[in-house]
């Protein structure tokens, strides 16, 4: 096994990064490449028409061409073959998606659809569909939806069906050419495997947190989409064939045409997909029930899995499979961490984090009075609001840009801190905090905050690329126990994400007593100060 | 009386002002000099001894030697002779106060006390008195002490009988050795006439507004005081020697030693003092009753005089003869309002407010839903709570440095809104808006901000020196009808600060309809906000 890797394709909102990894969890190679088109916000490619301010698409090909000069340049870079490689996994942004013909072919690329906007993928954050999300989540309730309570009793306005039905009221040409509909790393492992559309591999971790599907039950029932809108109320049965799979589960075996594309050999392993914060838990090493990965970067998706399913209310969702396979996988999150970091530091004038974080670093816990609530772009757990909207209270003439900074950066900590309350009071275990994405290197002042704030220690795994890293651990898992001599996925995850090397870079932050014992006080105002300003603004 | 000529000299934080102004208000010479000595808040003079944070002294000297040289050199600037100044008025910074011997020699210049700060005059802004205001407050409720309706229930760490309780607790010998405790701008008309402790002529103004007295009791009573401290019961009656007059009314004639001095007649009159906000009600040609004067720099004090006596709760202080002889003044207050605004452009990282003002001007009324509470210095009227702090809320990534900004101004003039609501509340008309001081000058947008949230129009009079010419109108009245020719206070104002070219000079804001109505919805939710801060933070 010494000389088999395997590749983790991550794609990101502005590229895609190719990670080759040896099954003992050594980097062979990796390279990143940006997608041509990027984020597609102001104008559709080659047109002159402007798009609306909610709006965010994204250009198919710039999967495919991105993906394939990456691979090539990581298979160069490792000075391996085509045949060291064992296994593909695949992790992709989420809910992004789109509708294609029966054969794969997205509809933006046909002539007719070229210029209609509803024709493209839609990137997760494009917000377009916000009143149709609050017509959903209206009838859900109206009619006592059961699947309401997997995802806090709100489904937000960036998943799968309010994006389908925008396009139904906004482009019912576009629904009705449309054969697929799909997640973009579900499209993209098709395009890998090819096949029919009947055998189309969908993820159940998109499906499950993205389109309001359950191992139980499946997606919503035909009456649910009939009353949502009479020509959705097959939706399922014609626009969305496939076979679902757990990530980790085999998708099937490269195509020649992707192999060549690629540079790899036609038949290798490819995993089903996921969505890309959710393969961080893997890359983070997070094998066991109980460990919470907080995946921090623009906004944060914090991932626990347990062996036992308990509805919490608030919780963003909870999937069986959702995660890894054989584990319930339950998904909370953050709105606005990273981004709202570099808000407050435009809106500070401030040209970089170095004077602020060296400054904040000297301020005491509770920012001198300054508090912070963090709902910059809403509340995502516990409250599902989007409408809600952040503060600082608490302000004097003597607090300084670095004292808001700190209080934001506490608000931060005291969100996570409510997420974890919620779990414990709802009977799910934690007992374990990683915190990996692209913040916790560079901000160490932060990953002390949570520490003291949780009153826990917090491990920061070495791995820079944590989804990246997860998805080429789901590649190994695709190609099997025959190849890789892995009899279960706690096995891979240990011997890939979490060898001695790496166990010994993992840097772990431990709470200060004095610190935790000021913000035990601190946290009860953060809440009362986000009840007030609920009723009030 | 074309000759006749009236000098104002405003005293205020950093510097002295002295205009000369005729008797039909025109403006003949206007000179400033900084005190030497500025702001004492690092080290008493001469010496190397650190001074607490909070604390903020004066040089007395300074006041004399900058107050010769700006007069001085106004005389020149006006090419008139000594002979043409019919009157002096003095306004002052308040409470400003200091100890002194009885012959007025104050204990600071003497070389026992030159290193006790305690000895030094205070400025208004010293802020070492809050527990000794904390307990006059607590005591004078216990006691329910009559006079504390006329202040809102509450006195400030800034006023006259903190200051002194501050300097017996910390230097009793400072304490001892004074044979007089006075306002600053007392102690210098004092200078001015000269004369023995018990003539020193006591402005009701400063009396009333800073050191609980009024007109039909006096100040607190013996048992009060001795409660307070056994030895200050006789406070009053051992340190307080002196007569107590109106603004306007004759404190005597200029001394010989000070003519010298100032380059002025011996025997010119002068008027008792006044606090130099409330000097510019006068400044601002506002001498009829329903007037509201918004001084608006650091802080702001909104000034109203009435016919009728109210006890309107909240309100800062409420004297009769307290801002123009034979009506009641109120006054009201903002406790940071330029201060706010400097305070957040800092904040922000923005050089000076012309970006942030330009950008402001286009954003909507209520900012994009950006909500800010304007007590970043605590709330002076109606809640006279020092402790209570500010607040931005309804924030989201999409706002930016000029939504703050805005927010703020609105938040400002809904402060005052809520002001002028109270006084209506209780009986008391304000059917005029007048907008002096240093801001409105400088901020246009504010103005407008204040018209249409008040939904209200706006006058700005032309002066620039408002509290300046409101002393030199004092200084008008103390010379009499028989110099001047003037028979009322209200001839006086009308003459002197609103001359026609004066009156053609004033811009009036008015108020835009379909703004006046997005307010009256947003005000409401300022309310809220204020609300539950109070209850939360």
């Amino acid at each position: 096994m010494k000389n088999s890797i395997s590749l983790g394709l991550d794609f990101g909102t502005e590229s895609v990064r190719a990670l080759l990894v040896d099954l003992e969890g050594r980097e062979r190679a990796v390279a990143v490449v940006r997608y041509r088109h990027g984020q597609i916000t102001q104008r559709l490619p080659g047109t002159k028409k402007d798009l609306p301010p909610d709006y965010a698409l994204q250009h198919p090909q710039d999967w495919i061409t991105s993906a394939a000069r990456a691979v090539r340049q990581a298979l160069a870079s490792a000075k391996c073959g085509a045949d060291s490689v064992i296994g593909i996994g695949v992790d992709f942004t989420s809910c992004t998606m789109l509708p294609t013909l029966a054969d794969g072919t997205p509809l933006c690329l046909l002539r007719p659809f070229a210029s209609e906007p509803m024709a493209w993928p839609k990137l997760w954050k494009h917000h377009g569909a916000q009143k149709q999300a609050d017509r959903i989540n209206d009838l859900a309730r109206k009619r006592k939806e059961p699947w309401l309570d997997y995802y806090g009793g709100t489904i937000s306005l960036e998943w799968f069906f309010p994006k389908i039905l925008e396009t139904l009221e906004l482009a019912s040409k576009v629904y009705a050419a449309a054969d697929v509909w799909v997640e973009a790393g579900d499209w993209f492992v098709w395009q890998l495997v090819g096949g029919a559309a009947k055998e189309l591999p969908r993820s159940t971790c998109q499906a499950g947190y993205k389109a309001m599907w359950n191992k139980k039950h499946g997606y919503p029932s035909q009456e649910f989409f009939r009353a949502l809108h009479p020509k959705m109320a097959n939706v399922v049965g014609e626009k969305m064939p496939g076979r679902l799979l757990a990530p980790g589960e085999l998708a099937g075996g490269l195509c020649s045409t992707m192999a060549k594309k690629l540079g790899l050999r036609a038949g290798t392993p490819v995993s089903a997909a996921i969505i890309d914060a959710h393969a961080g838990v893997a890359g983070a090493g997070a094998a066991e029930p109980g460990t919470l990965v907080m995946v921090m970067g623009t906004s944060s998706c914090h991932m626990l899995n347990s062996t036992t399913f308990r509805s919490v209310p608030g919780v963003a969702g909870i999937v069986e499979d959702g995660v890894l396979p054989g584990m319930v996988g339950y998904e909370t999150g953050q709105a606005a961490v990273g981004d709202a970091f570099d808000w407050l530091r435009r809106t500070l004038g401030q040209r970089n984090f170095s004077d602020l974080t060296k400054l904040a670093a000297t301020i005491p816990a509770g920012s001198e009075g300054v508090l912070c609530v963090d709902w910059f772009n809403g509340c995502r757990t516990p409250l599902m609001d989007a409408s809600l909207s952040g503060a600082f209270a608490g302000l004097t003439l003597r607090h300084t840009p670095a004292h808001l900074y700190r209080a934001l950066l506490e608000s931060s900590a005291f969100g996570v801190r409510w997420i974890v309350e919620l779990l414990r009071e709802n009977d799910t275990q934690v007992n374990r905090f990683v915190a990996t994405g692209g913040l916790p290197h560079h901000n160490p002042l932060l990953v002390q905050i949570y520490a003291d704030v949780l009153g826990e220690p917090v491990s920061v795994p070495p791995a820079k690329h944590g989804p990246a890293l997860g998805a080429a651990i789901l590649g190994a898992l695709a190609a099997g126990k025959s190849v890789t001599g892995f009899s279960n996925v706690a096995e891979v995850i240990h011997s890939m994400a979490a060898p001695p090397a790496v166990r010994r870079a993992i840097s772990t932050i431990k709470p200060r007593s004095s610190q935790v014992t000021l913000y035990n006080s601190i946290y009860p105002r953060y809440r009362r100060l986000g009840d007030a300003l609920r009723q009030s603004v």
